[in-house]
């Protein structure tokens, strides 16, 4: 599986991803599983994808044309007009490579399906989000809901429930998710270190910093010890029960 | 969907299962998942249910041998001689059910499954648990491993394998499951509210309390609010990444 997670903050957007792949527990490695088109002082888009690899890179690359040759690459996706278009664009490619591979006679295609998140802001309109489904449709981040995960979303969800706040700092807001993918990690083998980051803030319209978190990162360590000491100070502090 | 839990302490054992059940979002209902057998100074043994309501009905009503006359009714998982025989007995049981229901026609039995945690203790023996699958196989806790979740298990999962101690006493390891459970409940419109609790000491070969935690319960609320409180401190008081 995958876990990724994206934010809308006030302030602009946080996007996560881990990097595990796997087929199978005895073949997995690590892959890129964000992608990020940036024309500086007009746009910034960001993705990421969950799911069927082949299904996803297949995706990428046609998102970027190369079934084209280089010079005569232009990719759409830098065209579209406004993010929803780019959530159009995005939806209806994935969906052709999902029914590209299915026709091959596999009966139950659920093993090349795939999700995305992709998320920026385009001159003119706001910062969004878009997580979009493998039949090609897709929803849009609400003030309600404030968030997209896909992949192994479960682990990590309950704290992202309780502590996310629109107004959180950036930094907050990666130590919030540094948790949420940690809590993750700890209990799910298909979910790996290392970890993709992307900050966006609004109408920068450029990629700040696309740091990799890795294995023996100095802050994960500290987050990931920390927390679970801070989660057993807070189990201790909070009232025993009363058996009658 | 189901949630329930099975942890093994030094002092004996705890189970806790939530009691919701549902056939889409617009059928729901409550019903209880925890059973319970005693024969004072003899054995207690306590079983949990997840998955389609009426094959784990039907496994229940087979175990309490109510294809037969009152009269008649002589329960063989009394007679087991061991805990491991219970386990043989319950997945031997449970697999003829889920056999019976597949035979229909229906070519995928998954919506038939069920799995299932006993545990308990019989005279002579050591307090232990048991997950039994589908299949009629299963597999007993260690040391490693003291623990045993069915139904919606990955919500609540990171506190458990964070937190949990075998020589935690009764009442924090009730603390423990109330906040799993509410995590998992904040999470997740499947598992709800009201929970059963049933708390087994070693060698007590009797049922304590079997307390039923209600949606309006002040422990429960105390709990939920103040871990949500608790999660909010430690998160602030944890070091805030620091962008390059």
């Amino acid at each position: 599986m995958t876990y990724c997670v994206g934010l809308r903050l006030n302030s602009g957007l946080v996007f996560m991803s881990d990097t595990r792949t796997n087929a199978g527990v005895d073949n997995f490695s690590t892959t890129k599983k964000m992608f990020t088109w940036n024309v500086p002082g007009e746009r910034t888009i960001t993705l990421m994808t969950a799911g069927n690899l082949a299904t996803t890179q297949a995706l990428i690359s046609l998102l970027e044309e190369r079934s084209k040759t280089v010079s005569e690459r232009n990719p759409t996706i830098l065209e579209q007009p406004t993010m929803f278009q780019v959530a159009r664009l995005v939806g209806a490619t994935l969906k052709e490579v999902i029914q590209n591979s299915a026709t091959g006679g596999q009966t139950g295609s659920s093993k090349f399906t795939a999700s995305v998140i992709v998320g920026g802001q385009i001159a003119g309109g706001n910062p969004t989000l878009f997580l979009i489904y493998p039949e090609g449709n897709f929803i849009e981040v609400t003030d309600d809901t404030p968030f997209f995960q896909i992949g192994e979303a479960k682990y990590g969800k309950p704290i992202l429930v309780r502590a996310y706040e629109p107004d959180m700092s950036f930094e907050d807001a990666i130590k919030l998710l540094v948790v949420s993918f940690d809590s993750t990690i700890k209990a799910n083998l298909s979910v790996g270190l290392p970890l993709d980051l992307q900050v966006y803030e609004t109408d920068s319209f450029a990629v700040s910093d696309q740091p990799r978190i890795e294995t023996d990162d100095a802050y994960y360590q500290s987050i990931s010890q920390g927390w679970g000491d801070a989660l057993r100070t807070a189990l201790m502090h909070l009232p025993s029960y009363k058996r009658s």
